[in-house]
């Protein structure tokens, strides 16, 4: 059941627009975030923050909606789309809740291949301006 | 059910190493593949068989093997993790099945962008092949 409760968690999450602070509170200490453009997995809930946060700006525009949802105990898979500079950008949020209803394994996947180097451009760019 | 029963096909097809005509008899008349290279959808059993008997034969060798699954009635994600020329290669193959327990939508995504690079080049040979 708790995977439907971070389900609608994160569903209100998405709804208010993008809120920092609920984001953090989404997310367990020893969360893991998987982008992606890169192999290796970030650790920690403060960097699955930085990149899920990154992504609400990159992603979550006026175009952004969920298509479907497979959901399956404390796992789910929340395919969507959008649009970014002309490119159509679709994708899935791969979801694990923990049994406090936390996040702890976040992993997300783009399709086609020029969506994912429009990702990898504007996923920078933001996590660039972030950093300094 | 039909999920459960079309899903239990498609590990039987994947057990036996990749059988064309089993692949074919596992697709639904109006199948429709979305690749993870390319936006344009594929429709059409043949075109489908097409690109899935190509993708087992570039992705299914030695090192492939399903992760975990999230299923949910007729559908399913299915994560697999694989090796090409020494890239890793982490995907899902995000399944419907019709009424029949026939396949009617098949997409493919990946990541990094490392692994859809390779992806790219490794089925732009296959398919190139199969046509020639």
């Amino acid at each position: 059941m708790s995977g439907h409760v971070g389900l609608a968690a994160w569903h209100a999450y998405m709804a208010e627009c993008g809120d920092p602070q609920a984001l953090k509170d989404l997310l367990a200490t020893d969360a893991v975030f998987h982008s992606p453009v890169v192999h290796t997995p970030q650790a920690g809930r403060d960097k699955v923050f930085a990149y899920l946060h990154a992504a609400s700006h990159v992603l979550g525009g006026d175009d952004f909606r969920y298509l479907r949802e497979i959901v399956d105990g404390d796992q789910a898979m929340l395919e969507f789309q959008t649009e970014l500079d002309g490119i159509q950008i679709n994708g899935v949020d791969i979801i694990i809740w923990n049994d406090e209803g936390k996040i702890s394994d976040f992993k997300v996947m783009v399709r086609p291949l020029k969506a994912i180097n429009k990702v990898w451009e504007k996923m920078g760019e933001m996590l660039a301006a972030q950093a300094s």
